[in-house]
């Protein structure tokens, strides 16, 4: 089987191995706090009995799955605590093509790249629709390539790496469209606490036994590292998902669970909302230098990230890669993301340096 | 797709739900400590810099992976860091079989269940093969059901349930068969620090490109629910396997990961011992109340469980809810376990009232 792995990780270790200073725009871990109640609640954990340090309820902690059920309105058998975003999408699209009603996954170009790789890896089919330079997507282009050879339709919003934020009609039609096809549609919303336009909708606000939700804790309590997230299911798909969980993973990881949980009870919208700010301020100092280097830009409605052109200086790796080196700013190559923007970079503004990052990236290309 | 999930959840959930007091022998969770610096570890790791709360590397925590690496004389580049064994050994299965040279995997009956559900889930064939009464598994058995057909050879020692120590002559031959059928042999050593009898082997011994090594650290530490496990690949085998630990789950969780590298680095052979003086303890306990009660009993060269068979009285689901409900002692049913032992009842000698529910079980059939 040939996989198409990600590239982050191989520019990722090539900014660490790097000589000099490089300011690591690659990844999307946050780098703020945690909530506070986060790290209590792991003190708390450490001195527990241990009984407490064996397998959590496969579909994950109790107290975990009735919060997140509690907060998105559904009953808690439709929750699957999962190890991560990551998991929680495998799980959907392999719902969605081991239902054998076509094996076409729909996603859009620029892609996040691990959904053709999960894609391929489970033995469906790439399919793609080119979103617009704003990064919007028109549902008819959706319509267009839909049909009975359609799983699922996968879409992110807020978007990585666009920072595109779908509104209400958009996912209404793409609930529409996998209705209409026996398809699923699958909303990775993995961004919600970081839209900063006001405008996004989950697709939990649309009823339909044609879609999953997945999301995480991961960039919403800056906690990448702790592997929890979960999917949402229509009734009538949860029992494989929840198998396929069982067989794959047996459980998440518990010491993990168990401090998101109380972290979700105990932390306020303060908390989110000043990340956000965080967020904003630095679209604004990051595009404004990008603003006077004479650099097209797009400016997210949310997510974490900005994507940039440079004149004459296309995004490819090898290009990336001599950013590195020479200016000593990390980013992501555009042709890692599809083919819609190879001459574009991603920047994420997961480090206190953005200022610093663009007048770098000013300078070197004055 | 039709799962064949495990019956343990259900069962456990059984006993939980129950009325009265019930002693639980269903699940193999330890109920001893662990390592003392594993605790430590949890603690300092609550109160790191945001930076080491995101993504370890996808194959593991470097400290983790180099340690697990030096132990067991392999080069840190075939060592996968998993979400317990249970993702090793999918990752293992799912190797053997996307290597397209067979489609049957050959595993043992009585069998840990997983096998057959991941089995089925990854698309391939179950093959079975009969251990002896004694548990112990006989080569040429298992060379005479492989064949081109066979992708891999999956064998538990110490093994769940029936308490056999594989001798270094079976492994030997076990990799023997998997290279001359182009197969894998997938060596599940989950349960190595349980050898009672002194005389495991593991497959890392024999070396040989057609064979891999699953383990975790949930049992010899006690930590079921921290989902630390890993995988131990030939060379050749292990770019594709990174690959599909990357798509499905990113990464393992990063403050399991931390823990578990510093207990590993800082506890002593004594607390291992310690734990299997007491579970030697407990295993001459139970048997001498089963003995006293005239059942038929297994008794373990290694791992946590005692089989035991009661006249008249078959080990159906129906009957170990009986006996939770009349005993007040929950064991797994035989017929979890594959056909070769519907006689019998599985119990795990986790629990410090191994001599009560012997107690009981002698006073319910006497």
């Amino acid at each position: 089987m040939d996989y198409e792995t990600p590239l982050f990780f191989h520019v990722m270790g090539y900014a660490a191995d790097a000589d000099g200073d490089v300011i690591d725009m690659v990844s999307g871990n946050p780098d703020w706090e945690p909530p506070r109640a986060l790290r209590t609640a792991l003190h708390e954990y450490a001195d527990l009995e241990p009984d407490q340090f064996q397998y959590p309820p496969s579909a994950g902690l109790r107290e975990l799955r009735g919060e997140v059920a509690d907060r998105r309105g559904v009953d808690p058998s439709q929750v699957v605590i999962t190890n991560g975003a990551g998991e929680a999408n495998y799980l959907a699209m392999a719902r969605a093509l081991e239902r054998n009603v076509g094996d076409e996954i729909v996603m859009t170009d620029p892609v996040y790249p691990y959904y053709p790789g999960k894609t391929t890896m489970l033995g469906g089919t790439q399919r793609f629709v080119e979103t617009a330079p704003d990064g919007s997507l028109d549902p008819a282009d959706v319509r267009d390539v839909a049909s009975e050879d359609t799983a699922a339709i996968i879409v992110n919003t807020p978007n990585n790496p666009t920072g595109a934020v779908y509104p209400e009609s958009t996912i209404r039609a793409l609930v529409e469209i996998a209705e209409d096809n026996d398809a699923l549609l699958i909303a990775d919303e993995v961004y919600d606490h970081f839209d900063l336009s006001g405008t996004f909708t989950s697709a939990l606000t649309v009823d339909s036994s044609n879609r999953i939700v997945t999301n995480a804790f991961s960039k919403s309590m800056a906690i990448t590292g702790f592997r929890v997230g979960y999917a949402i299911f229509p009734p009538e798909l949860v029992e494989n998902a929840k198998s396929r969980h069982m067989l794959v993973n047996v459980a998440g990881s518990r010491p993990s669970q168990y401090a998101v949980a109380h972290a979700l009870r105990e932390t306020g919208p303060d908390y989110y909302e000043a990340n956000r700010d965080l967020l904003r301020d630095r679209v604004t100092t990051f595009t404004s230098a990008l603003e006077a280097a004479g650099a097209e830009y797009t400016r997210p409605d949310g997510s974490f990230y900005v994507m940039a052109r440079f004149s004459g200086y296309p995004g490819t790796l090898a290009n990336v890669e001599r950013l590195i080196d020479e200016a000593g700013v990390a980013g992501m190559p555009g042709e890692a993301f599809g083919s819609a923007r190879p001459d574009w970079i991603r920047f994420a503004l997961v480090t206190p340096r953005v200022e610093t990052a663009a007048n770098r990236l000013a300078t070197y290309f004055e």
